[in-house]
This record gives C-alpha cells, sequence and structure tokens, in this order.
C-alpha cells in the first residue's frame, strides 16, 4: 500500500510538474505565434465576411469602446450596436507590433496600428490610421477569442492641396 | 534510497499542487481586488505627484498609444514624450468598470471610463471623457504596473449657449 502510494506520488510530481512546464512553455515564442496567427485569421475573415467575420472572433463576453458610447459588453449587445451604427471593418486593415501572454497561456495581448480606407465629408477617399489594443482569451475549446478591443485615431492631417 | 525518492516525489507533488491551486486562485476575487487596488493607488498618486507619481506605475517595457504618434514603449521613452509634450494627469480622474485576470496571476486587464477638466480653445473650462483599457503585468517584487494603456476620447459636445 505505501508503495503504490509512493508510485502515484511521483505520477503526480511528474504530470504537475508537466503541467507547470506546459503552462510556462507557452508564454514562450510558440504561444505568441499561435496568438499572432489568430490576430492574422481574424483580419483575413473581417476583410473577407465583413461584420460577420470580425464578430467571429470576439469572446462571448467580449468589451468594445466606441466613441461617444459606454463601453459594449457581451457578443450580442456589440452585434446589436454594430447594426445600429452599420459598422462595417472592409476597407480596415492592422498590423501587430507585439503579442504577450500570461504564464498560464490562457491570457494575452496584442498591440498596433491600423488604417481604414474610406471617404473624407466631401466623399473624396481618404485614409485613417491609429492604434489599438486588444485582450485576448483562450476559450474552452482552445480558440484565442478578442475579450476586449480598443482603438484611437490620429488626428487628421490637413489635405495636400 | 529508494525511500528518499518517494519522500522528495511526495514533497514535490504537494508542492506543485499547492502552486497549481495558488495560480488558480488568484484569478478569483482575491486577485481582482488586488489588480481594482493597484488601479486605485494609480489614480491617487497620479493625482497627488503628476506625472512622477504616474510614471511609477508603469512597468520597465510599458507601451502607450498617443494620437498622432507611433505606439511608445518603455519607460524612458515615454517619460521623454511626457516631457517633449508636458502631459500632466493631474485634473484626469478614471474609474475602472470590471477587472480580469489570467489563470496564473501574472497578467491582467482592467477598463472603464476617464473624465478630465481642462480649458477648451477659448479658455474656458471644459471637461473631455473617454474610456481606457489598461493591461496590468505583475512584477518579479509582486507589485501590479501598468503594462500597456490605451484611451479614446468621447467627441465633444456642443457647448450650452
Amino acid at each position: 500500500m505505501k508503495s503504490w502510494l509512493s508510485s502515484l506520488a511521483v505520477v503526480l510530481a511528474v504530470v504537475l510538474a508537466g503541467a507547470l512546464l506546459a503552462a510556462r512553455g507557452s508564454e514562450g515564442r510558440e504561444g505568441k505565434e499561435a496568438l499572432l496567427k489568430a490576430e492574422a485569421v481574424f483580419g483575413a475573415d473581417a476583410a473577407s465576411r465583413g461584420v460577420d467575420g470580425w464578430l467571429d472572433h470576439f469572446a462571448p463576453d467580449a468589451a468594445i469602446f466606441p466613441a461617444g458610447e459606454p463601453v459594449i459588453v457581451g457578443l450580442g449587445k456589440i452585434r446589436d450596436y454594430y447594426t445600429r451604427t452599420g459598422f462595417s471593418p472592409k476597407g480596415l486593415t492592422w498590423k501587430p507590433q507585439e503579442a504577450f501572454l500570461a504564464a498560464s497561456g490562457d491570457l494575452g495581448y496584442t498591440f498596433g496600428t491600423w488604417e481604414a480606407t474610406g471617404a473624407d465629408a466631401e466623399g473624396k477617399p481618404a485614409v485613417h490610421t491609429g492604434k489599438y489594443l486588444t485582450v485576448w482569451r483562450r476559450q474552452p475549446d482552445g480558440a484565442w477569442k478578442v475579450a476586449a478591443d480598443i482603438g484611437n485615431a490620429d488626428p487628421r492631417k490637413a489635405p495636400a492641396h
């Protein structure tokens, strides 16, 4: 019985050490690459499928921070807001500059710059730019989804005459 | 010798299980409260000591996202930017709405609303409002510091006449 307990303890020690090491490992290069890949797929889906492709990458309890509105929390409310405002991510591209993960590999963040092509007040083509910060949470199925996403805009440059 | 190994294995299993449980535990209420407390101290220090009090709460590799500038990464560069622009957090207050932590308790985020009292273009008192998202990283000494901090501003309301 005592020997059985010792064997169990050895197995437990190995399993737990493995779990800890796995958690630490996801902090490293592999985890970062998974996060950056999730962000690239997010961008590709938004470009090809518009708001539905965009929303597929949001966690059920995600938060967005549109100017002039309260924080909007929850996928249903975010969808309602986009419907109400006619938001479309088409013409919006972004480029992550960094990605970081928690040691446990369940939370991470990326930040970088965005660029949107649209029209100015006179209907002429215009490019807007800015920066963003996105917090990602790993879902029970292992997929990375957006938990919080905020951006700000650079001041408009005076158009060239 | 074999018994010595078994005892070591038992000790290891207990220690590792404890570490895992501790990490999970920090995801809960206690961890959130620690993060919200760090944010409250951040606000109090900024209000009482200005930019020095503000910067005390930034991690060495923190990132900020000022409009019209590239992402600024690193405490030294952030300080330079604030010096150059004359930034002061006095008159700026903010209120966290939510706080979340990674299972490992080394990364978290808060978001909420900010309010700044200042002057409008004509020098009359004006209140600006907006929202923010802050990512926090626990430092080797256990202190929570800002790893990334971004805000956006609500559109200015037309002044009452």
